[in-house]
């Protein structure tokens, strides 16, 4: 292409500070070096991650950065030693990478590589310790390796799942991007991977959900394909109980209706408690009932939502002697360049849901608004066309 | 037998209230009901679960009751409908009872029988609510449905397992009985089970073992016998470093010898952290420690030890997001009828040890005494012939 190995000037969306508006700048995207790829970046989501750092919350937030972590695109451009991508090649970036190379990845327990997260971990790039991202020769941080607020990112190659050319970019911008580092909050990778890899759902099981936002539908979802008898969502909003039964929640509890604490009422409607439960908001203390509302002898419980930082979670020891596991997730388990593929193709095949989260499609320009969006709680994924 | 159907009177230990010396008391036995088993117990070991209860800890605890739940003896006579052992029987009586019929049997996911819990947990036997205990008419309590510091004693038909009787009965006492109830400390079974069932580790694993008492020793054979390639003690008695090295132990740590905490301690030690983790002492600061060593995304922490009652674990959510597992065992996860005579078999095989484990005999009438020699740290297991 004729950009190659130039410096491209496209269109950001910058976060200068915490809690100031995105502020829409024209930003230089330096090549990629040796082992990384320049994606041109077609569509972005918004996640309550990019929300969060951008908040001011996140302890290890730098700023000035270009958030963004969901998102789907094709590449412009390789850097030296680059074999698995070339240009024109559609992709999704990836937060999580996958190096199979380092001991993480080679375990066959886990996808949490650990490959470059010395450098996503302080927003520069692993091969020469700085950004690729610069305005006026001023250095523009990374956020989480993937920083899709921008027409153009530089990744890490192990950072990129390639995917099926025919998929629909704005759709499966979706399944972008999960976190390792526990302090955010993801999306469908992370809640169906919690479901089937992390939490191994067998059919017939009885699951309880705490938080039926987009994560808890996608848990919902993930559970019922898993063939889970029932369902049980709790949320604290009745307007949300109507949207969740498409997703295949079955019976809903609203823990203000119940003077006794939600783990009694759970353990009560299912004869002991329940097989699997999900923690789907991030809250402590919910984190501690859905472990308690687990049948002894066997109750998983997994936590999938991500608690404020500082915070802890606690139970007596007699919950997990007595045959309770407690468990989280990150990415879901899925080992992002190997697995995404055939996400991919499963929604491609209509065996998951995308189309019904997306709420919004709207462009860059608005993505202050997009996230206004997200804030109200009625909306579910706003959609970013990255180049109109 | 000439005693079937008759009440027996015969030396029994009595606690008659919590923290007095027990005293030796001539006791009446009455004959098993239905679904009972009468056992004349030829030997009986010590645990602190004994002395929890009977120092008044256990909120659960009632006086005046018979203690003991380690131990061995042969079946007297057997009430009606009683089909799997019949008198002469070589037994190991076992509180966590196998009755194959309820969810929790069926299960096939615990060892967690529910049946007779309900009478159990109250001092009494299932059938009429009612102790098979009295001393001149006056009721004692049965403890933990084995009630062992008695010549004679009546169990439940499903807490009850058969064994070789080729065994040495004053060795594989010691094979009785784990504990469900999450407020008391076991043994080998639960031991050898926390490795082998709940854990499950495997060879070439890094493990680390805090608090190198009988628990922590099983453990430790448990870990060696599975072919973990590391085995770390951490205590803060030095002394005990030599006698652990016969169990499989590797290296030593004692936490006073560091400034930083402990966890960071063995992360450092072990690139990362190690695979299983194992507390057997029922501390929960400790607890967290054991858990917070463990390897990203895959290490799996085991609550062997049991904490006192009302205490809480906590961590932050981050260290199970990120991959770590939190469990706790309950009579290893062995199932009582159905495994603990295998487990007898593998000793006589030499597969497992138990006479490492013995540091004294002693008779009935030096109960009092083998308690204090318990209290020393010095001691391991104290065996009482109960005929003598």
């Amino acid at each position: 292409m004729a950009t190659q190995g130039q410096v491209i000037t496209c269109k950001a969306a910058v976060a200068w500070e915490p809690n100031k508006p995105l502020v829409i700048e024209e930003v230089q995207v330096a090549p990629p070096q040796a082992g990384e790829v320049r994606v041109k970046i077609l569509f972005t989501a918004l996640c309550h991650t990019d929300a969060y750092t951008w908040g001011g919350k996140d302890p290890e937030g730098l700023f000035p950065c270009i958030l963004g972590h969901e998102a789907a695109g094709i590449v412009e451009s390789v850097g030296e030693g680059v074999s698995e991508v070339q240009p024109g090649d559609h992709v999704i970036p990836c937060y999580q990478a996958e190096c199979r190379e380092c001991k993480f990845c080679k375990s066959g327990k886990t996808n949490l590589c650990g490959k470059v997260r010395v450098a996503t971990g302080v927003g520069v790039m692993l091969n020469d310790r700085q950004s690729r991202f610069s305005i006026k020769g001023k250095p523009i941080y990374h956020f989480m390796g993937t920083s899709t607020f921008s027409q153009y990112t530089v990744v890490h190659d192990v950072s990129v799942a390639k995917i099926d050319p025919a998929a629909p970019l704005e759709k499966v911008c979706l399944l972008g991007c999960g976190v390792p580092t526990g302090k955010l909050l993801h999306f469908i990778l992370r809640s169906l991977g919690a479901v089937w890899n992390t939490a191994k759902v067998e059919a017939g099981s009885t699951v309880a959900i705490f938080g039926l936002g987009t994560v808890g539908l996608a848990v919902a979802e993930g559970a019922k394909t898993a063939g889970a008898s029932r369902i049980i969502g709790i949320d604290i909003d009745v307007k949300k109980f109507d949207l969740a039964k498409n997703f295949g929640v079955t019976e809903f509890i609203n823990p203000k209706d119940h003077e006794q604490p939600i783990q009694q009422v759970i353990v009560d409607l299912t004869d002991g408690g329940v097989d699997y439960s999900f923690e789907c908001i991030g809250n402590v203390s919910v984190m501690r009932a859905a472990l308690e509302c687990c049948h002894k002898g066997w109750g998983t419980s997994v936590i999938v939502g991500v608690a404020a930082s500082g915070q802890e979670i606690s139970t007596r020891p007699f919950q997990l002697v007595t045959g309770r596991v407690w468990k989280g997730t990150a990415f879901g388990g899925f080992k992002s360049r190997s697995q995404v593929p055939g996400l991919v193709d499963k929604y491609m095949k209509k065996e998951i849901k995308i189309d019904e989260y997306i709420s919004h499609n709207l462009t860059l320009n608005d993505i202050n608004k997009a996230f206004d969006l997200m804030h109200d709680g009625a909306s579910l994924r706003v959609v970013l066309n990255m180049h109109v």
